[in-house]
């Protein structure tokens, strides 16, 4: 039988990265098990992922990386958590499940968010990820992804875009802020902190690129085609028609959306050229992402 | 005429901090409007003031360190806005002016939270404010400070408190978390970013402890001496009060708690005896902090 790299790849990172975050908050009080109850709910992991298999691009050690990379799934799990919120989407459900406030209650959500993002930047510190440097260099580069000009910035602008009507250029600026900036940090921690070199890094970054887009697309396509108990992202499928809101399949129509997300999966695939080799896992990856079901 | 050499440093220092804060959200978008609308509304400032008097106490250049004792103030105030929310202690006024929900809505509030927390860590990492080690030490106290374990961690405690009958102890671990945790992480950040021997860092971290009790003592003392209109935690006067809080004044009486609040200020100047001349606007804070009127 054909062994399938891809997928032993990916479950080797994936489960690196389960156990790493089985441990991390072992405390039985209040806030640990909020924090953990939605840490450890499930999720693709893309952004570890990610972040591994650029380590492994450039040659790197991912056991090394390892803390730093979870750290990207702390900082998205916590903006879940967040916009779950009454005051924000409102969503009960989150990957099947209960969201956290419906749980632990808004107050509780509000903080376990807070302090997810404080420890991301704790294990993003750890001794030993990489060359000092180079860590302060991730560190301002996650903080830029995931702030104001970032993932924040982005949900602050998706929510004034609500009831609107957007063209594509507009909702492609707000998912180039809402969610390709962290995955741009993504693989540019797993590059840099292994040391790859500027020229291998720029690759991932125009990989990532690509690939966000890709990824936002394939969202869209899936919040119209898929169903609720499938929808990785944890919403109701066709929440996003309900809320009323632009997406790539309402101004392309399914087709177009379809055309457009293999054009970017192939300028991803293209970007990893000066890789070579090692970038065979970011390559089948972006297959992955265009062909998964949930 | 006799200069107080104390109130012309806390300005200098005061000065430095208003102009970085100043021009750090020039955006005009709501987001960077919100976050500038809690960050520029006043306060004490007394974390990044700690931070530049324990570097200064360690002979460091104050300037060098500006960007990261900022970041302590971003934090403080990501809290604040946290804490005035709805779900939270459903604060309608802060220093006396509207909570940030208040005037900019309830998710916009949170996200300026999350977004002040995050542009913090960037700040932290920022090029030069120290040697890369000491800089990734920092970052990692700081965020064992502001987190679970910490500030977080504090608040959730806090609130899980309300209403139980809690002793002296238990109100002392909450405090030690909630405000203690950061206050003595910005002595640690002023003294190690700007290269104190671990003799030095030591002195500065005792001194803290016994000063974070201290505020905290005065901030209950002044919840029932003071009024609205001074109080500068822009809590109404009595607020504790009638949320049936346990405070170092219920347990021990307005003149006990006094006499606690001045034992904390003989500690924390004691603890400076090994920097000397160094410590000395750091000895008259501990000084202001007990006779201060808001």
């Amino acid at each position: 039988m054909k062994v399938n790299v891809f997928k032993v790849t990916f479950q080797r990172y994936l489960t690196m990265v389960e156990q790493y975050l089985a441990q991390l908050l072992q405390d039985k009080d209040t806030l640990n098990q909020s924090m953990s109850y939605s840490l450890c709910g499930g999720g693709k992991r893309i952004r570890p992922v990610l972040a591994l298999g650029s380590a492994e691009a450039v040659g790197g050690d991912v056991e090394r990386v390892l803390p730093a990379a979870v750290a990207l799934e702390l900082i998205h799990t916590y903006s879940l958590i967040h916009d779950d919120l009454p005051a924000m989407d409102n969503d009960d459900y989150r990957r099947g499940r209960l969201s956290n406030h419906k749980v632990f209650g808004e107050a509780n959500a509000i903080l376990a968010g807070d302090a997810l993002l404080t420890y991301a930047f704790e294990l993003l510190a750890d001794p030993g990820v990489g060359q000092p440097e180079r860590q302060l260099r991730i560190i301002r580069a996650v903080a830029a992804a995931a702030g104001k000009d970032g993932m924040v910035g982005g949900q602050v602008a998706d929510m004034a875009g609500e009831g609107k009507t957007l063209n594509l250029d507009e909702i492609e600026k707000i998912h180039t802020r809402k969610t390709g900036a962290l995955i741009k940090a993504s693989v540019q921690l797993g590059g840099i902190l292994a040391g790859g070199t500027e020229q291998q890094v720029k690759a991932l970054t125009d990989y990532a690129q690509a690939l966000g887009l890709a990824f936002q697309i394939k969202d869209d396509i899936l919040d119209v085609a898929g169903n609720s108990a499938i929808l990785g992202n944890g919403k109701s499928a066709g929440s996003d028609v309900r809320q009323g809101k632009a997406t790539y399949v309402s101004l392309l129509g399914l087709k177009g959306a379809e055309h457009q997300l293999h054009a970017q999966i192939l300028k991803a695939q293209a970007a990893l050229k000066p890789l070579d080799e090692g970038a065979i896992f970011l390559s089948d990856l972006a297959y992955y992402i265009e062909h998964r079901q949930h």
